[in-house]
């Protein structure tokens, strides 16, 4: 039933009366069948946006068809706008370190179906996971990342970069890449870049934040997905969640609750994106479940 | 803000294309100001579920006017549909026995503005929270429930009817009131009656559901918050939430966490109720939240 | 049964072995039974912590006895201890401005029984509360707080330290005073002034937390029971709980959602450290359950 | 730091006072420095339960001469006890079916050395999972079983237990196996099968949970770990969790949620069984955190 094919319009506007009389009209006079639709009117900056979900077969052209049609109404609104089509995957090329918790979630509900994506390829700076990518049948390259030479670091970047052109990826996603990418990369890729922080931001942005977490003595722990930015750890959130630790918990018993916890927003997070649930509204999002 | 007066449209009607185009051109030709808007198809029953809410001020005609424009629509597409008004506030008869924590909660939610409804009174047939009441200035009536007398218990519950009518009650709150309502009140009063339970339904329905916790062996127990029918504690579900307990936990310590948990689920299952986010759908319910 | 008389022995000191053994077999030499008992050993101090709960009956000598027998016990083990007494109830004092929902979740738990203490008076800025927390039976002290003149301050707070003390108050509770204790009175009732802050800590510290998690875009918001120190919003944390909100929330919908999470998580941290759960240790908290 | 090897002592035994005082004067008087130490008095049936976890180093002889130690004090308290040594790893069998979330789960978590046991084998009634299985370096043993006819499921089962006998397996994790375990094995395992059940029990055992869920409404779904009895789904309960769905899950979608709370669930009850932490009481658990 989730097979059958959909496009999705998502869009944002300057909020007036009629917009989604408008759009819902258009569809209605095509005999398009609406499966799911979302609305938000930000009452601050007088902005409305808005996520609908057509099944393709009710309509009577295919999604170049749509856009052509839809574009008199997006021009009227003065619509931000774009349509994404279910039979044309998202290409999603992962960036991991050493740990591989998250890569291993990400790789199962890719297999099993639940993630419905193509991983065209996985990059690290280290060999230890190439043997379980490649059981996958998935491409796993190496990039040596230099710890100091700066040199050397923005020659790794670059090469990232261009594994990343050359799969033609649609987005790249830091599962625990521990590596800060570069300001160029992230204005290159704006909205494209997905990263998980160990911690429950804007608390413990940047480096150890379970060490963070221990000295101030919190009592729940959390982990962040959010788009990566100039500004480090500061990007735009997409999902956030917290568990609950104690003053008997080490720093290595929250690495462990974190884990679970790290896993489990990443994946939610990945998801709003590849549905196209996520619209960036300045350094915020507004996520269609 | 949330104070300008809303109209809130909430219908169901068979699934087909142009439902949402129809209902948003109506509003948008009046220049309706739609400031929430939810959907849901139920693909088993081919039912679709819709709530707007409109700005009052945003139209041309008053809430009579409104469902007398509306009427076409509603009858092309063989709606249920009901329009609630913000400005008249729904009246809410409260039931209580001794246990007075969800009443607490419910009277403070009112009188700071929370809870937006009247409450013409209170009943219960004890009188130990006569003073506790009276001091919000909310009327208090004493009804006597003989334990095990079925006549007395049958009259019992004619002068509770007769008190809510007389009030013009909207709904019926048993907040922990302990006594099972008669067969002919809750036709009567169909999805009018709303009951919070202490336990996570379906699990312990019934008498002492946190003794049945406790002897289970359960690690988190829970409270429902639904509407009342014949079928003992298995009406349709609004509100649920859990929360964890362990092997150290006694039935008084369940009583006690469970005594949080309740007043919240009532609390939001009944805001969910005043703000007509609920539609009853069969023996389950729709929460637009 | 809760009912029955307890002594609560806390105590912490330089870890070594046989602290258990020595504490559990002095009880034991003189019949004590232990209901609850909790250790931990903090690796990174070397500092160990204990919190025994025993039946009064149990023993043979009051608690005047109790804490002269156990004194060699403690000498030997160069104990920082104390025992207190169910039967002698701490005595909180509380401070409010307008905002009542905490007071409010606060006086039902001592009026039920729940909050086992007593309340000899509140004392606030304002007038508003005085009806409700006198129809309590509890005394309402008014003291003006002036807005900007610093030494119209201090006096404000000489009063209210001067009543604190002579009702004889254990702990000072800051049920969403908003106003901020002066260094003097943090270093004289250190471990005795408890607050709740509207923020999952360390995130958004400070004033106008609903604002500042609104301007981030954070997906979830929290509160934070803490002992109040000289550095503003950074004391030990005693309890902290985290609730989901989405886009869609206003900065008023936090602040109403806020209003659950506050009353909840000062109510748990309070009744923790009445009952003599919560041992400092630096900055931080062990928290017996 | 988790490394050091450690000997954990479970017991339970009817309450009195100074069971405390001996073991821990027992340790003390052998110098053994203890690491966590957990009681529970279960007030209803005078049952006392305990949980030592000691240093090896510590203490002046090996694990054959701890248990020989410490049997006097054993016999003293009429104590039913057990002590595990952390440097002998349990041995888990693991059976599956064709769904792998959480066997792809546990097999992580054992890779990255989170979860301390030695896994002999996997055993499973379809060859799905072989290549996934044996990459890891585990033999994968495929048992058919026939859907119908009662002598073959017999012989089948008969071989899983010869499978499990011969790799000389502590426990057997029913990790989503979807086959009952006949009676006979269940006796025979008795606290040593361990089962992943998707529902939050005692709501909705048997077959199709998440049908039985969606059918009556709920408004979250769980997940329970639980040891093996004869009695369908109702053995003693480990750990359960239950997270939100609403009105727009269908089965499919629950389905989805439901796998990351069974993994969950099923990943911490079983690393409170494998660290000791779980005492069978009846039909309950104490499971010492």
């Amino acid at each position: 039933m989730k097979a059958s094919r959909r496009y999705t319009l998502t869009l944002s506007c300057p909020d007036r009366v009629g917009i989604v009389a408008a759009v819902s009209g258009f569809f209605a006079s095509h005999g398009g069948w609406i499966v799911e639709a979302s609305y938000h009117a930000d009452t601050n900056t007088g902005r409305f946006f808005m996520r609908q979900e057509i099944l393709a077969d009710s309509l009577p052209f295919d999604v170049i068809g749509l856009r052509s049609h839809f574009a008199a109404v997006a021009t009227e609104f003065a619509m931000d706008w774009q349509v994404s089509d279910s039979a044309r995957k998202k290409r999603l090329v992962i960036l991991v370190s050493k740990q591989d918790h998250c890569l291993n979630d990400l790789l199962h509900r890719w297999r099993s179906g639940e993630l419905e994506v193509d991983i065209p390829c996985v990059i690290s700076n280290h060999e230890d996971l190439r043997s379980f990518v490649e059981w996958h049948g998935i491409p796993f390259h190496y990039v040596a990342m230099p710890n100091l030479e700066e040199s050397g670091k923005a020659a790794a970047f670059a090469k990232i970069a261009s594994l990343f052109d050359q799969c033609q990826g649609d987005t790249l996603v830091l599962a625990r890449f521990m590596q800060i990418l570069p300001p160029d990369l992230c204005r290159r890729y704006a909205g494209r870049v997905i990263n998980i922080h160990h911690s429950f931001l804007p608390s413990f942005a940047g480096a150890k934040p379970y060490h963070q977490a221990f000295e101030r003595g919190v009592k729940l722990i959390g982990a962040t997905c959010h788009y990566v930015t100039e500004a480090l750890d500061d990007g735009p959130i997409i999902e956030q969640d917290t568990v609950r630790i104690d003053h008997g918990d080490s720093v290595e018993d929250m690495v462990r609750y974190g884990r679970d916890i790290e896993k489990t927003v990443l994946a939610r997070g990945l998801r709003y994106h590849v549905e196209s649930r996520v619209l960036v509204s300045g350094n915020k999002t507004v996520v269609f479940k």
